[in-house]
């Protein structure tokens, strides 16, 4: 154990991300982030000019900087940004964990001279942020609703404690509980305090976290606070806005959905604005419940919950449909070629799913995490770990592609971190079991209770459906394994130790299995992986008469590359029993699926607009693949949503 | 005759107004103009303070005045605007029109005392423009990129001679002949003269207006200018700005492809920017093409026309996409819900391919005539004649609805205009022949030559394709007539004098008879009405899988008040043989279609979002009615591309 996120009391936690050695599918990934990503961002956030505002040993620069050339190489420029703060704090964060995964010895010397530029920038009484310090000192704590000054605060405390794991070195914890103490002192209720909380949601997650890590009960009080006080009146942003002499009413997003404190956090039923906020929100919303048991929050989460499931979410789990408020619109608003469905959104959804396995394993919420994580989120970073995705449309006429960074970076180190950490999702682990969330092959090792378990999974998922797991133990054991049964599968088998067993209790989607564990056990699970076809519900126009081919958590897609141009006269058929799949060597040995499907054919329209002949169908067979691997390949077309015929 | 627009020379041009009287489907649309919309329209002047910006008896208002409440009843204001003169033109020439039809005297009144108004406005140089004389004295033609000068005397010109050939006063002819002499004066290549044109075309086809209707060369010439100048470098936008100290880069529109003076006209190849403009411009460089024969704008038109029709118009005729330009985007870009199609734009369709026909008859351009007439421009209209389309969608999820009045109120005297006009758009009249361009009820007393013939329709147009046509003549006569066959119709059928006819010569899909006709003769022509399913070219995105449902002229569409909520449930089938007409007595009598087809049902979906279950799916029939009279019934959902099976 090299963690200190212990669970202290009920309640199902992740483990710490050493904790579990990850190997195949998300192996790779993990080492292409180790070996690549983590350096690739430190590099881009130097080329931005982002420790030029930081490190207060160099000239405080102009809000407008060089920036690198325009695609017809002209010199373009970036704005000093006042999140920036947050995104070197999530580079810091992935490469903790890539310095779990590898050591990196030049890495760590970089991550160490930025620490050293963040120590150097806190001021005695505690507050450190680099843009309210060299950019606009005075201003502090003036308008919370616009920058990002708690944010960046909560994302720093996030990146503190995964170098302390990694590293053993406290130097940004201590800044940070300094910090953090002295946001304890400015914040909450007491007469002299400021009554005030994040328009950016983020550092809510982040004081469970580094209460987690330190023990310190005022850091999990505290982001009770900020959780209970959001959308109190008289509203705070109001106030503030008074205070600085600024009219509230010209706020920007206008509305105080965009960040979601138009009503105080318990009366929200409805999933609104900003995606990312929102997610954040309600990820430290759970971590709140779980941590002080209070189910109040936890039914507000399960509206929400069913609210941005149910109606609001992309069948590859991104959200937020439109780029004006980055963020939700109305209900079954999901077109598919604008769709903007960030990167990060897709992210913080797993996040919350995550914590809303805290309360005990209940597959509503591991689907959903499963979904977005293989889908929506991995999305966002290619197979070699250099190039992003910001949005992730489900439809592309062949202009999307990856960028080699965004000027607003904060999707490429968030999918970073969060591959990175994909161990800490797999499982839960409670004071009485293990709850098996993800599978994928790796080694875990997890305490349960006083008890030491060694779990191994051995598997090709998510290419094939069939996981053996093998429990390690100095000495029989007994507690509860909880095993997840996707909702995509219809029928799965288990066996223990070569005997076949019935699936018996099954609680949440889970099989729970409690019992006396001896050192070799072994379980093996299989979940069949049909060729689905997902429809969306009627009111989703976008997909009206169209599928989405599904295999396991995969969502796949076709693109130009295998099927030539125009996607859209492809016509899949509704009967899909002659789908096959086929290994794809070219593209990291996925698993293709291959369809026998109808072509539209127009030969006779030369170039009429409108014409009462029908089109003439060829057959064809179409290749797709999972969507997450998109772009990888030759550019072109990019198609989730296939039509269909009756 | 009451009309001095006659032809002068070859070319076939439109007779007045009066000229034909006009009975059945447009002769009732015509009395609810003349007997409702007439009044309506100057009543919203008045209620719309623009008399208080025109009368120059009055004090000059702010630019700001009040206006009528918002929805919930709190006060509401409305900016004075510059392009007014433009508005009460219509409304001018909508009553002119309206006085033809029926006598009016206290129509006639108002309209002579607007007309004083505007003549006791005149400058003694001629200059007449309400905006510039009262609200923004001492900066006329300083912009004519943005200022609506031009655009507004070309209206004024239009009302005057639609206003003369109604009552024969001539006084707002004259100060219209005035001002034009002053307008010629002004722009020009002459030394002293401004190199100018108008950011919003209109002056160019209502100089030719008034050419052809005084016999005044001058004004086709300036005509001709104008067309000449456009997009000729230097730019005089460009210079014109500079001129006024602004930088010609602050152009709000971005580029002078908005207004369609980005290139010469001539060199201009893609329909582009602003709807109506695009429309205006081109049928003034039609009138020019006609009156001069110049077929290098010809030339220039059929490119235009061609890349419009064939990659660019709703099959309602409607055109501009767009709401942000109020224009055009990009090829086969034409979304349903969010279709802007400017009742104006329509018009102005109508107004170009009316134009096309100046060289002879050709359905290359009067079928899109009367597919934009008898669709996209229509329904700008109510049945009763007091509500307005400005934007015209081919789906609504049921909150789009007319309006009483617009802001920017061009769309409702345009389209009043032009059906209270439509008698003139029905036939071309060259010195040899006779085209029939559009059927209908109707007398029209036309000249071939110096032989004065009266042509009778008879017929139900557009409920049934039987037409039977009645040629009365003082004494036997040569001349060519030309029936349009439409593209719609496969088999047309012709009697005369009850012998069967052979269509013989077609040219351009007209059947040309050129016969000795004597006084009696009666010809009898069937084009029999198919319920058509059309398909879209499979680039446009929006309707791909779809068919609309087409009878005759009329594109049909499926409302909610007929065929309950959730039309996109509806699957036509592809086989239409089963489809069945019926009088519809609720809708002025209209033909509807009734066509067995099966609705989706989830009855298993239970709030879920993705689902690998298909449909159900159930018969039941759908009542289709034509597009131009959806929203005259109970409000709800309205569909034209429907769902199609394989």
């Amino acid at each position: 154990m090299t963690s200190l996120d212990q669970p202290k009391a009920s309640g199902y936690r992740p483990p710490a991300v050493p904790d579990v050695d990850v190997r195949g599918f998300w192996g790779e990934r993990i080492d292409a982030v180790a070996d690549r990503t983590a350096m690739i961002l430190y590099e881009r956030c130097v080329a931005a000019g982002m420790f030029d505002q930081i490190d207060p040993a160099r000239p405080v620069p102009p809000v407008r900087m060089p920036w690198h050339a325009r695609a017809d190489g002209s010199p373009d420029t970036v704005n000093v940004q006042m999140f920036w703060d947050s995104d070197v704090a999530k580079v810091i964060e992935t490469a903790a964990y890539a310095l779990y995964r590898k050591p990196n010895p030049d890495l760590e010397a970089k991550v160490d001279a930025i620490i050293d530029m963040f120590a150097g920038l806190q001021l005695p009484d505690g507050y450190m942020n680099s843009w309210f310090i060299r950019m606009q000192p005075g201003q502090r704590w003036t308008n919370l609703r616009d920058c990002h000054e708690l944010y960046c605060a909560g994302h720093l405390v996030e990146g503190a404690v995964a170098y302390f794991h990694a590293t053993g070195k406290r130097k940004l914890l201590d800044v940070m509980c300094r910090y953090a103490d002295h946001i304890d002192a400015m914040f909450g209720p007491r007469p002299g305090q400021k009554p005030g909380y994040c328009g950016h949601e983020e550092i809510e997650l982040a004081l469970i976290r580094l209460g987690r890590t330190t023990g310190e009960q005022r850091y999990l009080d505290l982001a009770r606070y900020f959780i209970d006080a959001r959308g109190q009146q008289p509203h705070y942003f109001d106030v503030e806005a008074a205070a600085r002499g600024a009219d509230p009413a010209q706020f920007r997003h206008k509305t105080y959905q965009y960040n979601q404190s138009h009503l105080p956090v318990r009366g929200q039923t409805k999933v609104i604005g900003h995606a990312v906020r929102a997610m954040y929100l309600y990820s430290g919303m759970a971590d709140v419940a779980t941590e002080f048991g209070d189910d109040t929050l936890t039914d507000a989460l399960k509206v929400l919950w069913e609210d941005l499931t149910s109606r609001q979410m992309y069948v590859t789990g991104g959200i937020g449909p439109a780029a004006s408020n980055e963020g939700f619109t109305d209900y079954y608003d999901l077109p598919n070629e604008s769709a903007y469905a960030e990167t990060c959104a897709a992210v913080g959804l797993m996040m919350w799913a995550s914590r809303m396995l805290g309360r005990g394993p209940d597959r509503h919420y591991a689907d959903i995490m499963e979904q977005a994580l293989y889908n929506g989120a991995l999305s966002g970073l290619s197979i070699d770990g250099s190039r992003f995705f910001y949005d992730n449309p489900l439809e592309s006429r062949g202009g999307h592609h990856r960028w080699t960074w965004h000027r607003c970076p904060c999707c490429p180190p968030n999918i970073a971190r969060t591959v990175a950490a994909i161990g800490s999702y797999m499982y839960g682990v409670s004071g009485d079991g293990i709850a098996v969330h993800l599978y994928g092959a790796n080694t875990a090792r997890l305490n349960v209770g006083a008890t030491a378990v060694t779990l191994t999974q051995e598997t090709r998922y998510p290419a094939d459906g069939r996981v053996a797991i093998a429990i390690r133990l100095d000495s029989p054991a007994s507690f509860n394994l909880a095993l997840r049964v996707p909702g995509w599968c219809e029928t799965a088998g288990l066996s223990l130790n070569g005997q076949g067993v019935e699936p018996g209790e099954m609680r949440g989607g889970y099989i729970h299995l409690t019992r006396e564990w001896r050192d070799g056990d072994r379980l093996e699970l299989d979940l069949p992986m049909q060729v689905r076809a997902l429809r969306a519900h009627p009111a989703v126009k976008a997909d009206l008469g169209r599928v989405a081919i599904a295999r396991g958590p995969l969502i796949y897609c076709a693109e130009e590359v295998d099927n030539d141009a125009d996607l859209n006269a492809l016509i899949v058929p509704a009967d899909l029993s002659q789908a096959r799949t086929a290994e794809l060597p070219g593209l990291a040995g996925t698993v293709a699926i291959e369809i026998p499907v109808q072509r539209e054919q127009w030969p006779q329209r030369a170039g009429k607009l409108y014409d009462s002949r029908p089109p003439e169908l060829a057959r064809t067979t179409a290749r797709l693949v999972p969507y997450h691997l998109w772009d990888n390949r030759e550019p072109g077309e990019m198609l989730v949503w296939l039509r269909t015929g009756q």
